[in-house]
């Protein structure tokens, strides 16, 4: 019954530390896959081609959307971002559950395409509590504190376009809860179309006396 | 933020094993409360007033039906079905998620009433299984089997109106699968409107600059 994988869209805003919760999740089940973005934006200090992001040059990044090459991309100040398709597509067969971490148009734009796709928000607990991790990770100005917050408060209009909200506090009990969700997910009736349309086949051969 | 039960609809073809199921849930879990339903018709052998089902007089029903202290009601041959609706309201404000124990109808009728009401289907694992249970009771003429696996074809063409299906192969793993899809339900935008409400107004608040 759980042989094709699901696509998981996360979301979430700056500070609510959804990537802490994605590596962790990777880490702790061996049932998802991360997509790893492709960006034509300068790699920052620390960031490795290929596990961060895939680093392209504009052309050929545009080259990949003539391709069809991604499931879906956005321009952000003046900067390409994608995912690439074919990792997904695999990763999806083989069973696993892949995980993209995207903002909400891009979100918006999978679930268009992918409707069986689960979209994922991470909240933190308390908005005074963005406010200090934001604060607390001590490398951004107070200028980007407060523009991260506005565009925080942007997307949380969008909050009611995704499947599922968790609250990142503790975050192994996040994590576990993430993984229930997938879980759970697994068994809606359109995710099982296969499994359901054999039953009702059966039904109909053993009503007919055979 | 989970201070709200939900109201859990399960349904399943007779022999799907849904009222074993639901027995061990309760035992398991106790963030559960199954509601009893009222009928009209004879007490069978073994079954108690109060446990099994409420055994209402016709004009006792009808009573029910005009104080709107029903929930939901069905009439089928001739008896009434109904589920009472101070126990559900009283259980979900206390936080326990209620499960009532219906069929399509009813549960469609549910969901009308209650957008957000969790519509569970239970499924065996294949058509032969649920014909080797239904035998295999030992209680029922052949006629009958035919008739419920006749029933069970009609409400077969229903699934695709559930919310989730869980496939009762092994009792204890199904019975943490129900557990953890009610978990992960709790986690819909749509069950944490407060939440969400109070989390916009205080990043419009703070970007507001208090």
């Amino acid at each position: 019954m759980k042989n094709k994988g699901i696509l998981i869209v996360v979301s979430g805003f700056s500070g609510a530390g959804k990537g802490t919760l994605m590596t962790r999740l990777i880490e702790k089940y061996d049932t998802y896959a991360l997509s790893v973005s492709m960006t034509t934006r300068e790699a920052r200090d620390g960031e490795i081609d290929g596990i961060n992001y895939f680093f392209l040059e504009k052309e050929e990044f545009e080259e990949k959307i003539k391709e069809n090459a991604l499931v879906e991309y956005a321009n952000y100040c003046g900067n390409y971002y994608g995912t690439p398709r074919e990792y997904v597509e695999q990763q999806l067969q083989l069973g696993k559950d892949v995980i993209l971490e995207i903002e909400i148009q891009g979100a918006l734009k999978i679930k268009q395409n992918f409707p069986n796709a689960l979209l994922l928000f991470v909240m933190p607990p308390d908005v005074a509590e963005l406010r200090k991790r934001l604060v607390g990770r001590g490398t951004e100005t107070l200028d980007v504190i407060e523009k991260r917050l506005m565009r925080a408060k942007e997307e949380s209009a969008g909050i009611e376009e995704y499947d599922y909200i968790v609250i990142n506090d503790d975050l192994e009990q996040c994590v576990d809860e993430v993984n229930e969700i997938v879980r759970a997910a697994h068994n809606t009736p359109a995710r099982n179309v296969e499994f359901i349309e054999k039953t009702k086949k059966d039904l109909e051969r053993l009503s007919e006396g055979e």
